[in-house]
C-alpha cells in the first residue's frame, strides 16, 4: 500500500482528534490491525459484463514505478462507504464518478501481514486488513496525488503474469480474485 | 409471477425454435423447474447506499391491484444479464437507466412451488426458481405492459407488514432478503 | 455435464410425472434453459481454510479419461439443496458426509451454450443455467455411477494448466472461480 | 460487544509485543476503528438449512442480563479465522466444534459508531467494524468466560421483536441479517 494512501494532513486534520500524527500511527501499526479498504475500478458494457480493468501506475519513494490499485485506511468515524469514495477520488480524480454497490461486503477480505508468507497478501509496515471491492467507473479517470496514470486493461492482460510481475504485496492475486468475482477470469 | 413477464410473443418469435407457444410452456412448466430472474430496483445516494425501494403495481387478470417487483423467465439461448435487462426495460420502461452489477451472483436463489409450505415462496403455475438482484435504477420509470405504475418507497415502508399484505408467493419475503443483502433491513 | 448426470430412471421415476422421459428431456434441451447444480468438493483445515480440491475422473461415453466436478440437473419439484445432496451422494458415494452450506447462493452462476464462445462455458448438448457451490467434505469418497476416482489436489495443482486441458466445457475455469471464492486462488 | 470479549490478558501476553494493555488499547480505541468478528452460532439440517439460531445470555457489568451473540477483536498478527476461532470456543467452549466457511467474506460488514445513529449499530466505546459470520456448530455449547447460557431458538423467535428489546448495540439486527443470508428470514 503506498504512502501517498495516507497522504499529507488534512486541513481540518488538527481538529478531529481521531486522526493521528504520523508518529502516532506508526506506533498503531505496531500494536493492532489497521483496517483498509482497496478498490479494483472496472468499466462495463451495458447490461454489467466486465471489458476493462484500471490499473494505476505509481511512483515509489525510491522512484520506481509500479502497477498497483486504489487503496487506503478508513480513518477514525468514518464509514467503509465514505472511506472507500474518499480513496476512489484521490487515486481516480473527482470526474471517475465511480458506482459504489448497495451491498457492504467485499469480494475478498484480504489480510496484510508484515511477515511473507501467512497469507498471499504482505505489508512489511503492518498488520492491515481490507475490504476490497470491483467498483465500475462511468466518467473520466485523472488521478491526483502520486498516482501517475491509469491504464486500462483487457480482463486477459489484467490477470496475466506479466502484470504480476510488476505488483506488490499480492495486488496480482487480489485482481484476479476481482476478476474471479464477476465472472471474468479464465 | 405475474403473466406479463411472458408477455405477448415478440415479433421475432417465430423464426427462434428456441421460443415457446404458450401450450408448449404449459407443458414445461409441469415437468421442468422454470428459471427466472427477479429484480428489486432501488435508488442509491452518492456513497451508494439504498434510500428507497421500488414496487410495481400491477392489475391482476382478475382485476386487483397487487404490489410487485420486476421479474420474468429467461429464454433459451439468452444470458441471465440479457434477461434481466430485458425484463427491466418491460417494467419501468427505456428510460430507468438500471445499473446491472458487474458480479452474476444473486442476493438470493428464490425457489417458488406450486404446492404452498415447501419454501417461503409459492407460484401455483410451476416450479420457478428465480436469481434475485437488487438493481440501483438512476432514470425515470414509466411501465410498460401491465404494470401500472411504479411507487418509491423508503426501506421501512418496504419491509412493512403492511405492504407484506398486498403482495403475493412471498415477495415480501424477498424484499426483505434485499434490503437484508444492502443493510437497508433493521 | 456427463451424462451419468442423468443416469437411468430412479424406481419411483413412473409415479412423478414430473420426471421426463429421454425423449422428452432431449425436447426440452432444445426449447428451455435446464437448471444445474454443481459442487467442487473441498477438503479443509481446522479452521476452515481450503487444503485440498477434489476433482472426479470419469470415463466418457467414447472412453476417454476426463477430469470434472460434481455435476447434475434440478428436478421438477425438487429444491436446489435436495439436487445438490443427490449429486453428490451419487458422485461421490454415501460415506463422503458433505457440508452443504446455510447460504443458498452459489458462488458463480455458470451459463453453459450450445454455441462455443458465448460465454466461458460450452454445453453442446443444451443451455444449462448452473448453481455452483464450493461443498467442503469430510468423509470418504466413493464414487458410484460413472465416476472413476475422485482425486484430491492441492489447490495451485487445481488450478494448473495441466489440468485444464484435461477438462471440458470450461470446468477448468469453474474451478478457478471456485479457489478465488475461497481465497486459495494465487 | 461485552467486555467480555476481551477477557483477561492471556498469559503469553507479556511476550508478544502487538497486544496491549488496558490503558493502550482505550487509546487506540479513540484513535482508530478497531476489527472486529461476530459470529451467529446456528444448528442445521443434513442438506444445511438452517433450523435453530444459537443467542448467548450474558451478565453485564451492572448485572442486568442481555442477549448477545459471540464477538470479538482481531489480534494484532491474528487471521481472521485464528480470530473467529478464538472467539467461539471463548463463547461457546470447547465442545462446540463450529464449521467455519471456506469463504472469507462475511454476510454482512457492520460498522458500529459511539454516536447512535450513524448507522444501524452502536458501541459507546469505540468505532469497531465487524466482519460477521453465520457458523454452523455441530457440537455441545458449554459457554465460558461470562456468557451464561447459550440458547437455541427457531429463525421466527431469533427475529422477533421480543428478543430485539433484549439485545444491545443493534444486534438484533445483526441477527436478522445473518438470518436473510441464508434465507431463514421471512
Amino acid at each position: 500500500m503506498g504512502d501517498g494512501s495516507f497522504g499529507s494532513p488534512a486541513p481540518g486534520n488538527a481538529a478531529n482528534p481521531g486522526w493521528l500524527t504520523d508518529i502516532e500511527l506508526a506506533e498503531a501499526r505496531r500494536r493492532l490491525p489497521i483496517l483498509y479498504v482497496e478498490a479494483v475500478p472496472v468499466r462495463t458494457d451495458g447490461v454489467g459484463a466486465v471489458t476493462q480493468v484500471g490499473v494505476l501506475l505509481r511512483a515509489t519513494p525510491l522512484g520506481e514505478i509500479t502497477h498497483t490499485i486504489v487503496s487506503g485506511r478508513v480513518r477514525y468515524g468514518e464509514t467503509v462507504r465514505d472511506a472507500l469514495f474518499r480513496h476512489l477520488e484521490n487515486d481516480l480524480g473527482p470526474m471517475a464518478f465511480p458506482q459504489l454497490p448497495p451491498q457492504p461486503v467485499p469480494f475478498t477480505v484480504a489480510e496484510y501481514f508484515p511477515m511473507p508468507g501467512v497469507s498471499a497478501f504482505h505489508d512489511e509496515r503492518q498488520h492491515a486488513v481490507s475490504l476490497a471491492f470491483v467498483i465500475p467507473v462511468t466518467g473520466t479517470c485523472q488521478p491526483r496525488q502520486d498516482a501517475l496514470e491509469v491504464t486500462w486493461m483487457t480482463p486477459e492482460e489484467a490477470s496475466s503474469d506479466a502484470l504480476a510481475a510488476d505488483m506488490e504485496g499480492g495486488r496480482a492475486t487480489l485482481i484476479r480474485l476481482a476478476l474471479a468475482s464477476v465472472g471474468a477470469l479464465r
